[in-house]
């Protein structure tokens, strides 16, 4: 090597992006625990009380809730390919960045994929995916996505597990945003396939994907007439890895799943309602702080923990968000997409979640937009006075 | 939940089995360095040199040469997924269960694989591969394992890539258990797609797997008329995050790629040359002690970082793990497939590759096996003096 090699000593940076969000040091502790064997029957009990714990938090009793051993994608990827055939009709609503990716994976996996678009920062009514369904009855998947990242927006979910399963469809949902922040009732909602991502409400650091699976999923699942196309994904043999048989399937992650279990613990204690409660009381105080800086949100229905704004009129995006992470050493996020320059995404997921990040995010942001930051400041500590 | 749950504290081990090995506390503590935003200017420079160290264990000035956000096996569906379309004839040399697995990982990718068969335990000449060639000229890929962890076979690739070039195929390797361990010569020997995990000889913990492409294999992607069947694994979007272009793919998984970094480094430090004489070293040692012990090696041409040995007439295989792990603290490897009950694999992997481990490990399998454990460590330190 020419040039010496790089001394690691990443800097401490405040997470207010789409995510990863900041660690809490417990979280990293447990990461850096000591690695045992992936058949230790240490090991083995982690992952018994790692699944204990998902099943909460995805609020389901699905006995084939499991971490997949890599990111959020792979987890999109995951619940498309073990439930999809080649020739498989689809339906996917489309209204963001990752419903569009929904269709790309959908459709490698050989699905015939129909969409069901709204504009960006919209999302879809029950009716609107009956009247697809009613259209398109040979559908046999559902893809909604709960929390669109690219967006901030929130779909509501009531009443679509319903519909779904009255067209005797599954209903397949990207939690990745939402999960551990807000409300994802699997059981509840009828939601047949969940995906979601460590590294967003749950703050632990990103490499895992925790998947969710109904009695109904598994079984279309089990009456598959081919194989999963993904070997390292295929959920039939993950899951004699996970269940009594302990099966040697890959190497997993088990540091990460020290890390999911720990981030997964805390949530536990806190308790998922006042969790909830956390996210929405800080993302109104940001929302008051933000629109007294002018700011104007981009979807109609705001997620809690992703607050995606337009870039004003002038203000010239990349400079605003480098000169966040240089002089302030807060991330927040781009746009994506179409959005890329003209909106910021700016997160309150998990350990991100405080009232520290809201301060000093408006009192950083003010500023640099030639904006009164006091007022922001004034409006967003009003709601806490509430 | 009806149980409290667990309070993570998971003990020390000793891991001599067939990875993870031991890893060190400097690979622990960049691990639970703080998280970073995947786009952050600094986890960019990690990312460059993280390339550039494994440029260097993979012996190669490949481009693209990146960590996959997965284990080893998502390494092995890498390689296939992206040189493989659908009809597409591939060779596999099957002795073992990587072979093996590689043969269904390619037909679920829509290939036609052609078997070539060794007994387990024994592996390929480049006249038998050369010979498959001849019989199916249709072949564009050839499959083979460098270290077959089931086994302990180490197989030759000297002039295997001059057979298969003259054919006009493509050859790929498993270099899972063998990098960092013994020269992997990615460009000297004319591998065209090599994948590895990180939990063997580099002692990071699992959770990535790193993958090369020469400029043969880059061209033969680009040159796809289909898509890659997996969105997560697709390498021409991949490529574009770690190039110029930076464009967001997927969340990587930063604290893993720290930990990859230091992991790096260290081999870096300790020299490729002095690395593998150290595994060759500490084989011979307990090579010796085993054979002492009245053990004999599985393969022809034993791995010097896995040890595949018989287990003994009259021994109870799960009996002496289960004692090794629970009275010694020690993990070593059972046997797989056919070898389920057969066979002990003990790894000398990376950090688990040391004077201590050798004698540890003979001093508690001695007495295990009613044999002279004083003998067998006579034998092995008689290795070191020579």
């Amino acid at each position: 090597m020419t040039d010496a090699p790089l001394t690691l000593d990443p800097p401490n940076r405040m997470l207010m992006g789409p995510g990863p969000s900041d660690v809490p040091p417990r979280v990293l502790r447990a990461l850096a625990a000591p690695t045992v064997g992936h058949l230790d029957p240490y090991y083995l009990e982690v992952m018994n009380d790692t699944r204990r714990l998902l099943q909460g938090v995805f609020r389901t009793d699905n006995a084939l809730t499991v971490p997949m051993s890599a990111t959020g994608m792979a987890g999109m990827e995951t619940c498309v390919v073990n439930l999809v055939e080649p020739g498989d009709h689809v339906l996917i609503g489309v209204n963001g960045v990752f419903g569009t990716r929904m269709c790309d994976v959908a459709e490698r996996a050989g699905a015939v994929a129909h969409r069901v678009e709204a504009p960006w920062g919209q999302t879809f009514t029950t009716e609107q995916i009956e009247a697809q369904l009613k259209a398109h009855p040979e559908v046999k998947v559902v893809g909604l996505v709960h929390a669109e990242t690219s967006t901030g927006a929130h779909q509501d979910l009531t009443g679509m597990g319903d519909v779904v399963h009255a067209h005797d469809a599954l209903l397949l949902v990207d939690a990745v945003t939402s999960l551990g922040g807000m409300p994802v009732e699997v059981d509840a909602w009828g939601i047949d396939a969940c995906y979601s991502g460590t590294q967003k409400c749950l703050s632990c650091p990103p490499g895992l994907s925790p998947v969710t699976f109904s009695e109904r999923a598994t079984a279309r699942m089990d009456a598959r007439q081919s194989k999963v196309q993904s070997w390292y994904l295929d959920l039939s043999m993950i899951r004699s890895y996970w269940g009594e048989a302990r099966a040697y399937h890959h190497t997993a992650p088990v540091n990460m799943t020290y890390a999911l279990h720990e981030a997964l613990l805390i949530a536990h204690e806190e308790g998922l309602e006042a969790r909830f409660a956390r996210h929405r009381r800080h993302h109104e105080a940001l929302r008051a702080g933000l629109e007294a800086l002018g700011l104007t949100y981009v979807p109609e229905r705001s997620l809690p923990m992703l607050n995606a704004v337009r870039v004003p009129e002038g203000v010239d995006d990349a400079a605003v968000r480098g000169a966040l992470l240089r002089e302030h050493g807060i991330e927040i996020g781009g746009g994506l997409g179409p959005f890329k320059g003209q909106a910021w995404r700016i997160g309150l997921m998990g350990a991100s979640c405080t009232r520290r990040h809201v301060t000093t995010l408006l009192g950083a942001l003010g500023p640099l937009l030639g904006a009164d930051a006091g007022a922001a400041l004034s409006a967003a500590a009003a709601t806490y006075a509430d």
